[in-house]
């Protein structure tokens, strides 16, 4: 396949921050950026060329986008499948492709194929109906997560259910169809990774992360995970596996739960950058952004070797305001590399920015990124 | 001082690379960017929020500039000092100011000033009739370059000259007055030191830069410089000099000449971001843009810590095409940063990109930025 180049144009689906820290780097590289975003001010679409304001689902602006551009990528999954197949129908190329998205957007269907694929999965099991729900909890068993099948992300639409009746009602609550039940599985740790694909089947996965997550959002990751390399190597082969099943083109993120038990278990595949890879910006040869940009124009991957141990956390609103405040004192005190995504508008849980560490440890760097997330408040 | 926090808008003065590296860095950290150029496709006005097409001294466009800017910087120092000043008149500020920028217009100025400070520079002498040439020749001696002392960039308006005879000529040529005869200092090496100074005085320097120039444009950079601990402190100590002299705010470029007898000259100062200083956005803790962004908006300096020994390569337009060929080959056979800058029309000359090394020692480096840098041809 022909790459695209240097001087061509990137047309993204979807203008969020990792919209934006693909577009930075593809400017780096001497690309054009078209977006496609319903914000008007959205944080890709201020760095982009061309802004097209739209829905997710407006076919004729996704084609508009499509034929000012390239190659087309989507910075999240939520983008109507409809839209993808009609770019591919009217042959331009976007990776990864409409199947990938198909399958990602909904739990059922991307557990059963990673499970088909060899891929170890958490037990689950579909809920539609009453009768779904009596026979998950006997055959899958409490505590459980019951979680919507599609649409949720940071920890929307799901529930961790105990008992019979929290299920019960949670079954309610979550609209009583397309749901899927999962049995909780005490960890030992959060883990993902993080990983590239070319239209060739090479592949590149960056140090394994380990996450702490706060109210379902990510607060914090590590890089190298603190796990025996046999455990590491054996989450690679899963992710690996995932990809290689997908025919995934691109940078995908494949969750993992590291077991009690000290097993590894699929969670979910995020099919384009990740938050729990926003180190690999400050702390890696080639960011995931940029192997993002070389994966889905056809271009050769590059190095992933880290530069150190790193950590990330997350700069979420708090609801304390509007203005992050302090942020001399964090950029003075600490080296910790600031990323902050222009939004406008602060919300509790919203991510605004990240910090990045790099130190001889994670958890030295740890420590200097929670030191410079401290310094910060919004006020 | 109050800083200048993300959010804001940086004005730029200026629409080239330097502008455009300095727009993406203000960009992570989530700022908002205009940029005045006079092309209405600039390196830089391709990744700002506002482009003001408009010449460089077009007082009325750099006030709409200012106005929408809480902070205003120039990326070159060829913007006309009038423009400059009257920025500041409506209480504007620009960072470093007018009176920095008049001074190293001017080499005859700029030279003056820094002897003043007790920098040693290279014996000059200006020329501003065949008398001064006379005496030039008498006082300073041969061999020499002659140079406009002011508007002169990559070598443009200078000759070598080693007799009389050819100094007469170019004396001609570079229109008999307002020139500047510097000796001819056989060298070691020729230095750069990039730093950055605050508003309040605190300075940072990067580890001192070893450039190889070719045809008078900077065609390679390996850092730190292999010179004796000695002379990287002395050569620090004059760029602290001058930047105190001055009392400049922001990042700058010393650049020096290593005598074949070990001393340190200075040859011109940069109030900008510059090319020898490219390294750092792969080889350091804080890149000299992130730097400059800092200084311009108040906010405390950033680590100048090295990742590496690192070396970096320019990718000059040579005539052969207006394609860039073998990005792949680059890309895959080596682990070498690759930037581009946006620009569409090559020339022979022309900074088009640049890559970047990073590796145990600077001879690695270079070695495989020069590798990289051969694997790519204009087509």
């Amino acid at each position: 396949m022909r790459p695209v180049l240097p001087g061509a144009t990137l047309g993204i689906l979807g203008g969020g921050q990792l919209g934006r820290m693909l577009a930075l780097e593809a400017r780096r590289l001497g690309y054009r950026v078209a977006v496609l975003d319903p914000m008007r001010d959205s944080p890709a679409g201020q760095v982009a060329d061309e802004r097209i304001i739209a829905s997710f689902d407006d076919v004729g602006a996704a084609l508009r986008l499509a034929r000012n551009a390239d190659v087309v990528t989507y910075e999240f999954e939520n983008v109507d499948v409809r839209v993808v197949e009609a770019i591919e129908r009217m042959g331009k190329i976007v990776r990864p492709g409409s199947r990938v998205l198909k399958l990602t957007q909904n739990r059922l269907l991307e557990k059963s194929f990673l499970r088909g694929k060899g891929v170890p999965v958490t037990p689950f099991h579909k809920v539609d109906s009453r009768e779904d729900l009596d026979d998950a909890r006997r055959q899958v068993g409490l505590p459980a997560v019951l979680k919507t099948a599609s649409g949720g992300y940071d920890g929307k639409g799901q529930a961790v259910v105990h008992t019979e009746r929290a299920a019960r009602a949670a079954f309610h609550r979550l609209g009583r169809r397309n749901l899927i039940w999962e049995r909780f599985v005490p960890l030992k740790a959060e883990l993902s990774v993080i990983a590239a694909r070319t239209w060739d089947g090479k592949f590149r996965e960056y140090p394994i992360a380990e996450n702490v997550h706060r109210d379902n959002i990510l607060w914090t990751t590590v890089a190298p995970a603190r796990i025996p390399a046999s455990t590491a190597r054996e989450a690679v082969r899963m992710a690996r596996k995932a990809a290689d099943g997908l025919d995934l083109v691109g940078v995908f993120c494949l969750e993992l739960f590291w077991g009690r038990d000290g097993r590894l278990l699929a969670n979910e595949l995020a099919p384009r950058p990740h938050n729990s890879g926003h180190y690999t910006l400050d702390a890696c040869r080639t960011s995931q952004f940029e192997q993002q940009l070389r994966a889905v124009c056809g271009l050769p991957l590059g190095s992933t070797a880290p530069l150190g141990a790193a950590a990330m956390v997350n700069i979420l609103g708090n609801g304390g305001g509007p203005r992050l405040t302090g942020i001399e004192d964090a950029l003075s005190k600490t080296d910790a590399a600031l990323h902050l995504y222009g939004k406008a508008q602060t919300r509790p849980g919203r991510k605004m920015g990240h910090l990045t560490a790099v130190a001889g440890t994670p958890a030295e760097a740890l420590k200097t990124a929670l030191r410079a997330r401290r310094l910060l408040t919004w006020r």
